[in-house]
C-alpha cells in the first residue's frame, strides 16, 4: 500500500509524556502528581522538558492544578448537543450545574448580530453572559443574545441566574430547532480569568442560534467551554 | 444584577492583536500580512508582542503560513457533522476532498477497541489511516478501524485511496446512526507533521462509532481536525 512519508521525529517530552502517563495509571483520580523537580531527577531529563509533558497532560485534561498543587483530574464531562440550556443537558446527564450571571446588558444590534436574529441594525437586543459552574468548575463561559421587542415581558423578569429557556418556553414558544457550528480557539485574558484557565487553553467554541415554530431565530448564543475539563456527544441519523 | 468581579486586565498583546485584526480587515485572502518587524515598528511594541498576537491569529485561522511568508487565511471550512465519509459531506459543500492513504496496517483488538466494535480481544481489526486534504490543504487525520472478520472480501478489494463507506454501502450494509463525541487537543510530533501544523496548534478531535441496522457497530473512527481551519456543524431538533 502507498504511504505518506513524511513521518514526524518523537520528542523528547513526548517520551516523558508517555512515562508520566503510565505513572498517573497507577494513581487514583485526587491523587497528588510528583513534582516537576522529582519527575526530572526520576526520568533523568530537564525540568523544562518535565514542564511540556505536564502542560500537554493539563490541556488533555488527565491532570489539573489546584492552588499550587498538581493532581490527576477525572475524565472529561460528556455533554449532549441538544436544545435547550447547558444546565438543562447537565441535569440529563445527573450532573449539576450552576449558572453564575456576570453582566446583564442592553445592546442595539449591529449588521451581523441583526443578520443572526432576523432583526433590523439598531434593534434592541438584551445580552446576557453567565459563567457556566458543575462541581465547582468552571467549565463554560455563555453569552445570549435575546431579540428585546420580542420578549418586552419576559426579559422585565428573567432571573438572571435560572435559564432563559424554560421562561422562553413560559410565553408560549416552542422550540423548533438549533444549528450549532463548533470550532476551537484560544480565550482572551478575561475569558480565561472568568474560566479559571490560562489564554493557552484551548476551548471548544459552540455558536449556537435557535429557531421557532415559524422559523424565526429566538436566541443566538457563544458559548465557550473548557478544552481539558469539556467534550460533547451526538448521534447522528441519515 | 449581580457580578462576578474577576476582570481579567487585557494584555497587551491582545491590543496588538486587535490592531493587527483592523489591518487585516482591509486586505483580501491570499494578501501579504506586514511583517513581525514592520508590524512592531508600526505599533511601538516589542517583535515578541507582534510575535504572540501573530500566534493567536494563526490559532483562530485569521492569518496562515505559507512557506516563509503569512497569508490572510480565507474563513475556516465548515463542515456538516453526518453520517458518511469526510468526503461525502465535503462534497454536499461543494468542496473537493482527497484522501491520502498513511498506513494500512492488520491489528488484533485490545480490550478498548473490542468494546468499542463489539468484538472479542484478540480478534482482527484493519486499521487505516488517512490524510484528508481539501484545496491543497492538510486538513485532517482519520484512523479508522473496521471489524475484518465481518468484512472480509471488501477488505481485500478495498482501494485504501477512496473511502470505505461506498464499499461498505456496496456490501449491503446500511447506517441507521453514528454516535460522534467531540474534544480539542494538540497533536503529537507525528500528527502534527501528517497535518503541516505545529504541537501547539489546537485540533478538534471527533471520535466515531457508526452502527447497522441491526445496532452492531461497523466502524471506529478517530478524526483530528486542523482548528485553525475546520469549523464543524450540526442541526438538533426536539
Amino acid at each position: 500500500m502507498s504511504a505518506v512519508v513524511r513521518e514526524g521525529r518523537t520528542l523528547k517530552h513526548q517520551i516523558v509524556r508517555r512515562q508520566v502517563e503510565d505513572l498517573l495509571d497507577l494513581l487514583a483520580v485526587g491523587d497528588h502528581v510528583p513534582s516537576e523537580r522529582h519527575l526530572a531527577t526520576r526520568f533523568d531529563v530537564a525540568r523544562e522538558t518535565v514542564r511540556q509533558a505536564l502542560r500537554e497532560l493539563l490541556v488533555d485534561g488527565r491532570i489539573e492544578r489546584r492552588g499550587r498543587s498538581t493532581i490527576v483530574a477525572g475524565p472529561k464531562i460528556v455533554q449532549r448537543l441538544m436544545i435547550g440550556s447547558y444546565a438543562e443537558a447537565a441535569h440529563l446527564e445527573g450532573r449539576t450545574a450552576e449558572r453564575v450571571p456576570v453582566t446583564w446588558t442592553d445592546l442595539v444590534a449591529d449588521h451581523e448580530l441583526a443578520g443572526r436574529l432576523g432583526l433590523e441594525a439598531g434593534d434592541p437586543v438584551l445580552e446576557l453572559e453567565c459563567v457556566l459552574v458543575t462541581d465547582g468548575v468552571h467549565v463554560g463561559l455563555e453569552r445570549t443574545h435575546l431579540p428585546a421587542q420580542r420578549f418586552p415581558y419576559l426579559l422585565r423578569t428573567l432571573d438572571p441566574a435560572s435559564s432563559p429557556y424554560s421562561a422562553i418556553r413560559a410565553c408560549g414558544v416552542t422550540f423548533t430547532r438549533a444549528v450549532e457550528r463548533i470550532e476551537t480557539t484560544l480565550p482572551d485574558a478575561r475569558e480565561a480569568a472568568l474560566l479559571d484557565a490560562d489564554t493557552r487553553t484551548p476551548m471548544l467554541l459552540l455558536e449556537r442560534i435557535s429557531y421557532d415554530e415559524n422559523d424565526a431565530p429566538i436566541e443566538h448564543r457563544r458559548s465557550l467551554y473548557r478544552g481539558d475539563r469539556m467534550s460533547f456527544v451526538t448521534t447522528m441519523t441519515p
